[in-house]
C-alpha cells in the first residue's frame, strides 16, 4: 500500500484560458461553438485545451442547462435473467452515453426503492425507468408529475402511466400456431405458478391457437413451480393421464429442461414422439437441453428500447400514457420438427 | 400520446430565499449547516424548503467541491452472470447511494469501451472499477493518472495497477480437500478451455490438495468447452479409461450438469458411486441438477465489494497497488457425502 499525492487538479477554462491568452469567456465561446470568433483565436484555443486534456466540465453544463442528461434505472430484481436485457435495450436506445444510467438495484425492497429514488431525484435525473421481474403491475413511485417515469416489463397499476409490457399472449399464440402447423392434436401445457399474469396469458394465448383446428388443451394445464423439478413432475402427471401426448409447450425453459429429461427417461423421443417448446430462449439453457429446444423470446431488449425511447419523448415534453405491448417471437430448435411447408420452401 | 406543458420547474435557492424573506446565501448556510444563523431563522427556511420540496442541488455541490460523488463501472461482459454479482457487491460497499455508479457495458468492444472512458471522463467522476467475465489478464485502460482505476475479476497486466481477483488456487483446493476427507481415492477432474488462467490454477490447487493424501488427479485432466455436451462427452472418456472413479471435481456448475447426467445414464450413482463438485455455486443450476450439486463458489460480492473499498481508499490519496487475492468457499449440496467426521461433529 502507498499513499499518493492528492489527485493532480484538473485543467479549468481558466488554465486554458490562459494558456491562449483570452478571457475564460473566449474559451467558453470556442468550446460551445457559439459567438463571433475568429478562426486563428478559435485554433489556439483548442491547441491550449488539448496540451492541457481539457474535458468541458459537463456537470457544470448540466447545472446551467437545467438538464443532467442521465436517467435511473430502477429494478426490483437486482439485475438478474429479465432487468438485464431491458436495460441492455435501453441503454442502446438513450443514445450510447449521450445519456448516462444510474443503475439502482432494489431488491424488492420499499426502503432501498424510496432511499434510491430519493437519491436520484437528489441528483436531478432527467427521468426514471422503472423495471422488475414479472408482468403482474406494480404501484406507481412516488415523484413528482414533472419527473417522467416509465415502466418496463412491470407495469403500474395507474393507467394514466406509460408502461411497456411483453404481450404474453402472443407468447402461447406462437407456440400454438407452430405446434398445430406441424400437425400436432395433442398439446399439453406445462407452466408456472397461476398468481402470475404472464402464466394466464400465454395459457389464453395457447387456448386461441389451437381453437381454428378444433383443437383443446390436452387434459389438464398444469400449473406449478418455475423449476426443471416441476417440470419433470408435470411430465410424469401428464404421462399418466394423457399418454396420448404429442406436443407439449412449456411456460419457461427450465420448466422445458425437466420436461426434456423426464419423457427421455420414459423413452420418449423428443421431438419425434413429442415435440417440445418453452419460454424465456434463454440461449444456456435452450441450447444445453438434448435436443436443443425451440422457444419463445419475450422481446426484453426491445421492451427496454421502447421504453427507453418513450422516455426521451417524455423528458421532450411529449407524454404517452396506457400500456404498449411488445410482440414476442419464435426461436425454432430442434425439439419440434420443421413444419412440412418450410421444408417444402427450402 | 398527450402533449403535455414543458416540466414544472423545480425550486432553485432563490425561491426558498424568496419565501423565507432572506438572501440566498443564508439559504446555503442554513441548509449546509455552515454559518451563523438564529434558530427562528433556521426552521423559516427549512419550512420554506419543504413548501416549495426543494432539494439540495447534488450537481451544484458538486461542481463546487470537484467531486461528483459518481463512480464508472465498465464491464465486458454485458452484465452477465459475472459482472452482475461484482457490480451488486460493489454497490453495496460504495454505501448505497452517496456514491452512485454509472454502468457502462463495452461489450468487448474497443471502441464502446473508449467512448464509455471518455464518458466517464466527461462526467468527472471520481473513480473506475473495470470488470470482465474472465480471470485472464487485460491491458490498462488509458487514463489520466490523477483518476482511480481498480480492476475487479480480470486483473490488470500492469502490476503497479490494484487488481481484485478470485483465488482460483483456492477452488481447486477447496474441492480437492473436501473430497479427499470423503475418503475418495481416485479423483477426476473435467474442466474448462486450457487457455483460461482460472482453469489451470484450478486445476493446480487440485493437484495441490491430493498431494499430501499420496493421491494423483485420476487419469489425464480433461480440457473441453464450458458446457453441458462437454461435461458429457467428458464423462464417457473417463468412464472408459478409469471405470474406478469414485470423485469428479468440474471447472463449472454446467459441466458438472453435464457430468450428472452422463453418470445417471451409466448407471453410475451420484454420490454413492462417484461424487462429484462443480464450481461457480450458480443456484439455479446447481440446485437444479439431480442430486443438487456441491460447489465451490468464486466470492465474486466480495471481490466487487473490495474492489469498490479500495477505489474509495484511492479517491481518499490512498492507492493500492499490485492483485489482491479473495478466497471462494464451498457450498455442500446432497452430490457430494458430509464426510463422518462432520456427521460425528453434529
Amino acid at each position: 500500500m502507498a499513499k499518493s499525492a492528492p489527485n493532480q487538479r484538473r485543467a479549468t477554462v481558466r488554465d486554458v484560458a490562459a494558456l491562449a491568452g483570452v478571457s475564460p469567456g473566449t474559451v467558453s465561446k470556442a468550446l460551445n461553438g457559439t459567438g463571433q470568433i475568429s478562426e486563428t483565436t478559435r485554433s489556439r484555443i483548442e491547441a491550449a485545451a488539448e496540451v492541457l486534456d481539457f474535458r468541458p466540465n459537463e456537470l457544470a453544463r448540466s447545472v446551467f442547462e437545467r438538464r443532467s442528461y442521465t436517467v435511473g434505472v430502477i429494478t426490483t430484481d437486482s439485475f438478474e435473467r429479465f432487468s438485464v436485457p431491458v436495460m441492455l435495450g435501453a441503454e442502446d436506445a438513450l443514445g450510447a452515453g449521450r445519456i448516462s444510467a444510474f443503475l439502482c438495484d432494489a431488491r424488492d425492497d420499499p426502503i432501498r426503492e424510496r432511499h434510491y429514488i430519493d437519491v436520484l431525484l437528489g441528483r436531478r435525473v432527467d427521468g426514471i425507468i422503472v423495471t422488475g421481474r414479472s408482468s403482474n403491475p406494480r404501484s406507481p413511485i412516488q415523484v413528482d408529475k414533472s419527473i417522467p417515469v416509465i415502466y418496463a416489463l412491470t407495469p403500474s397499476t395507474d393507467p394514466d402511466d406509460c408502461s411497456i409490457v411483453v404481450d404474453d399472449v402472443s407468447a402461447g399464440r406462437l407456440a400454438g400456431e407452430h405446434l398445430v402447423g406441424l400437425g400436432r392434436r395433442n398439446i399439453a401445457h406445462i407452466t408456472g405458478p397461476r398468481s402470475f399474469n404472464a402464466v394466464n396469458e400465454r395459457a389464453q394465448g395457447l387456448v386461441a391457437a389451437l381453437a381454428p383446428a378444433g383443437l383443446q388443451v390436452a387434459g389438464e394445464i398444469l400449473y406449478g413451480g418455475w423449476t426443471e423439478a416441476w417440470g419433470r413432475q408435470a411430465t410424469q402427471i401428464l404421462l399418466r393421464s394423457r399418454p396420448d401426448v404429442d406436443a407439449i409447450y412449456c411456460g419457461s425453459d427450465l420448466i422445458a429442461r425437466g420436461v426434456s429429461d423426464a419423457l427421455r427417461e420414459a423413452g420418449r423421443v423428443v421431438p419425434k414422439d413429442v415435440a417440445l417448446v418453452g419460454t424465456d430462449n434463454w440461449a444456456l439453457i435452450a441450447e444445453g437441453a438434448r435436443p436443443p429446444l425451440t422457444s419463445v423470446d419475450m422481446g426484453l431488449a426491445d421492451v427496454g428500447r421502447l421504453a427507453a425511447q418513450r422516455l426521451l419523448e417524455a423528458i421532450d415534453g411529449v407524454r404517452h400514457s396506457g400500456t404498449e405491448l411488445v410482440p414476442c417471437h419464435l426461436v425454432l430448435r430442434a425439439s419440434t420438427e420443421s413444419p412440412e411447408g418450410m421444408i417444402a420452401a427450402l
